[in-house]
């Protein structure tokens, strides 16, 4: 911590400080300046609050020099955090693609489309039963059948499922039948939940929020992480700025930034980024050139019909064009689709 | 709903959206261009999700004429929505302040700065039981403790009390307590929660969020008047742009685009939207001088201990000059503050 | 200056850094701490660049502690900044208004808008003569023809005339008629034209750009002030955000913060801000009552003849009724609209 | 064109309206519906102003159904614009290099990093003469001096330059010298000097503004095409939002946005993009899988002595190991780098 008073501060106000500091049992550093003093705090474990100080009088600012999360961070753990999700092994070196329609619709509709992005290569599939709507008179999702149909998926292709938990009273029914949980945009900075997820024992996708700083969303993992799940990894969906030609601005330079700050690893999800199917192929090859850990891809065989977000959902043969694209993408960077580790489910 | 064929349509795509149309049950008039066609279409009730057809092959957009929400808006109801909170009406010519502090720290605290703000004019009186804290190492609030102190505050001095909902296990017990319920920034589409609220029959307080377009707001309103719950207000709290002088932006010309398109009342809260003790009066006027109905402000008396965003609490002094001040300003414009609609229970 | 050290720099690292501190003829003061080492630099007149000390190896991170503009900021100049305009004090105590149409389009036109905006009480008479259109297809202006519109205005009305000025090879000409030349939002950060406009010894009104920091807003300010010429005043006209509601996102919040880090004084232009007719009023009357020194309004009788963004004009009885509004909220204040500090031209 | 009338519209403002289209020789058709009524317009040739009918009383909104640039558009021209720089083909399937130093500082310097950017296989020659510098005090650039440096490693290297113009006065003699003028993002909307480079017949690279959405930024191009300059191409450069992590928000999605709606290059320059080295190779290696047509990039060999964003310049040696990755990136999407049309002044 730093702090800078103000060029017009009394010799009152600045013994004040200091005494505030000691008192703290930390340690104060007088520097002297042409303007005015700052004083340097050393001896803290932990972050300190910089509105222990900016309140005082004299002092105009209070500057942070250590980042706000901890368990989150490359300093409290160096290596980076993996973890199996059925055969296959996430934030490892291969690419681990999720793919399936926006929302389960009926168990043909979802067996149909799991069986078509499983044959071009997904390792996991995704599928929504608890659906957030912007509209109350969107539809929802299936909720609880949704569920079911989505275990059922699973039994018939061998797939690991990742679903999105809305709340915490269909929490615990979510986590009997998820392989993975996920946390969307909108829930980014739902402690409530975030909370309850902490104490889960399973696997958990954070999304990052519309307008979430990188700060922001480590310290939305330190919530689970300070409550003892590790089993997590983050997601990269868009933030929202003054974009004319996209529904968000998907924000790759975010995948180095992670990769280089915190041991999570990261995907990328290019259909919600861009909201348009003929933009998602670009942006899921660029997260793969970008060094993602994975993507998470929607795809629907009659997007016409589809109940939700038709138009950013891919066709399996697109799709299936695709994976062959970011197989020779991430070939070209010495990667490669991640493989099974152990012989899964399927 | 206005569609646009692209330029190179087939005829076959033109019929099978003019069938699409004919299916639902709409009538579609078809308006030939120089480069395209577009389509009209007319019959549909309420609002069309543009999806239905922006995914049909030959379509380039579907344009929305008209907007999403249908309860909150001056289409479904001309007339200002208001409602008493206490003996004060909300949403009335009077202006409305609910002032207090962040947090919830103890009983004298409380009931002291509860005094202070009754004593200056405030009408409402504001206090976080339960916080929504970015970091999961921050005093997260006295929880159900501090909703009794809440509750004695009230039987003090008099004043309602306005306290926030963080989630669905704790909102009985808020529920219980407050005279108004306040949702988040954070959890303005915590669309579980909404739906909740909007069981209750308690005046709720809808807060922006960081990147909430205004139809979103509109929706999320919407999500609690389609349950039944009407008595609804909304407030401002500043937006998540680039600047580099304050903690947020403050979006002050929401308060006329809110009063054009809706009958909801709108408040404004420039303690979070500038994060700064010397910004909170200036906006405060200026909020006032743009119509808002009310104001949420904060006050503490010893901002240097304050356990929650000390740098943004105005000292009592300062309070009581600010609502001289506001109240001048509503007189030049032809309003007051709010005066009691009956002897309330102070 | 502060210097950061990473967690894992090197002696010969952190040697090399006090190296080259000593070699600029300063001081650095080592501040060790528990992941890292800080150090302090003391001894510099100026501000010093980051990039000296962030390129070299092991260095987190150079943190400029005081500000990047010297002339513009209230540690050089104290006392507030005002200067006459014609027969008003800009950056007094009064509100000064400057109002007409958008674009000077005919004599007519604009001495019957002049006399207008005279008559509700107008001080300085705004008009385009060259205009900066986002499409080389729009109206570009009268260009020299319109300046000597403008002459022909002041010599009737005798109120001064505020121009924009949009390039090097017209500024001599408009220097010749404008009692102000006006930097339009998109040309803020055209270097070259400010430092032109910095050996002028006329006054300047420096709009910000739509995605201007504070910081850099006060640096093209320093532009000018470096180069000799003090007569120039800062206008705020909308930032560019996300909204769904308004054409920009007045940042009102500026206005006081321009006041508290700098002498220049500081308009807020609503018109451009809004673009919607029906937000002009409320957003005025929201600026005087946040504290700036001036408005800027857009006036026009025949909007929907405008050919050039009528829909954001007042009509003349609306701005009168305005005037009134502002007048009884800055009396309200203690303030009041300007007075004529000696006998004009008019 | 289509209006919709708001819903308390009177006869008389309808037929107004109907009679202004009428006037303008277009054919309006009118659709009725249930709250209101719209209005289509046929028959224009070019795109109409909408505010020829939303100042209208009783308009509520004039919704423009085509885009508003005509010569930038694939309306407009199918095939992708492409043209020769020196041996090499912008805007043709082979990826375009153009590296070098921010700012020209010396000849030895000049020439050294042109020898190594040469070697690693870059195509063309960056450097800045003229610099635009948030800070009057900042290193503005060696003038009229470092044009000859440029001029003497082209020689020297045989490598075509690409140099900044900055403002009118110097366009002259910045056109003598370079092979590519490029537009900086501050001068994205200085019309005057897009007009003076639309007369120009030499190629032209345009950045991205900070704020500028894509049809501003096409708007922009569409200046120097109406002039007669088609040798342009476009350079995103990264966009202003609310980020902590990088000095702007690289926005690749608008690399396929560009390349769906107009025939022109698409450039990406992740130096500036980013601001930070480590970030610049995950950036260009995205861009590349993004589909953008060529890259520029800042190289220094002593960034801690560079004058001018050494934290962003990758190493000669950075720089020759990524060139490797983007070839096999390139490859395996089926592209390569450029390879020379003709044997070149080198």
């Amino acid at each position: 911590m730093l702090i800078l008073m103000s060029s017009e501060h009394t010799k009152k106000q600045l013994s004040d400080v200091l005494a505030r500091i000691r008192k703290l049992r930390l340690k104060p550093h007088v520097i002297p300046g042409r303007q005015s003093v700052a004083i340097g705090i050393t001896g803290n474990r932990g972050a300190l609050d910089p509105h222990l100080f900016d309140v005082m009088p004299g002092v105009m600012e209070a500057v942070r020099v250590t980042r706000p999360y901890k368990l989150a961070g490359r300093d409290f753990k160096h290596g980076d955090t993996s973890f199996n999700v059925g055969p296959y092994r996430v934030g490892g070196p291969g690419l681990v693609v999720i793919a399936g329609p926006c929302a389960v619709e009926s168990e043909e509709q979802l067996i149909r489309i799991a069986r078509a992005v499983k044959k071009a290569g997904s390792h996991l599939l995704r599928g929504g039963a608890f659906k957030p709507r912007t509209s109350p008179y969107a539809f929802q999702g299936l909720g609880k059948k949704g569920l079911k149909l989505l275990a059922a998926a699973r039994k018939e292709t061998g797939m690991p499922i990742v679903t999105e938990v809305l709340d915490q009273r269909s929490l615990d029914a979510v986590a009997d039948v998820a392989d993975v949980l996920q946390v969307g945009a909108r829930n980014m900075q739902n402690f409530a939940l975030l909370k309850d997820l902490g104490k889960l024992r399973k696997p958990v996708m954070l999304k990052r929020g519309l307008s979430a700083t990188l700060d922001e969303w480590l310290m939305s993992a330190e919530y689970l992480l300070s409550e003892g799940n590790a089993q997590l990894f983050l997601c990269e969906r868009g933030i929202r700025a003054f974009s004319d030609h996209a529904r968000n601005t998907l924000d790759l330079n975010v995948v180095p930034a992670v990769k280089e700050l915190s041991h999570l690893p990261i995907f990328v999800d290019p259909s919600h980024a861009t909201g348009v199917r003929s933009r998602v192929a670009p942006m899921a090859r660029a997260a793969v050139a970008a060094g993602a850990h994975g993507l998470m891809i929607e795809v629907h065989d009659r997007p016409d019909q589809a109940l939700c977000d038709g138009p950013q959902a891919l066709s399996p043969e697109d799709f299936s064009s695709l994976m062959r694209d970011l197989s020779a993408i991430a070939g070209a960077l010495g990667r490669g689709l991640a493989e099974p580790v152990f012989r899964g489910r399927g």
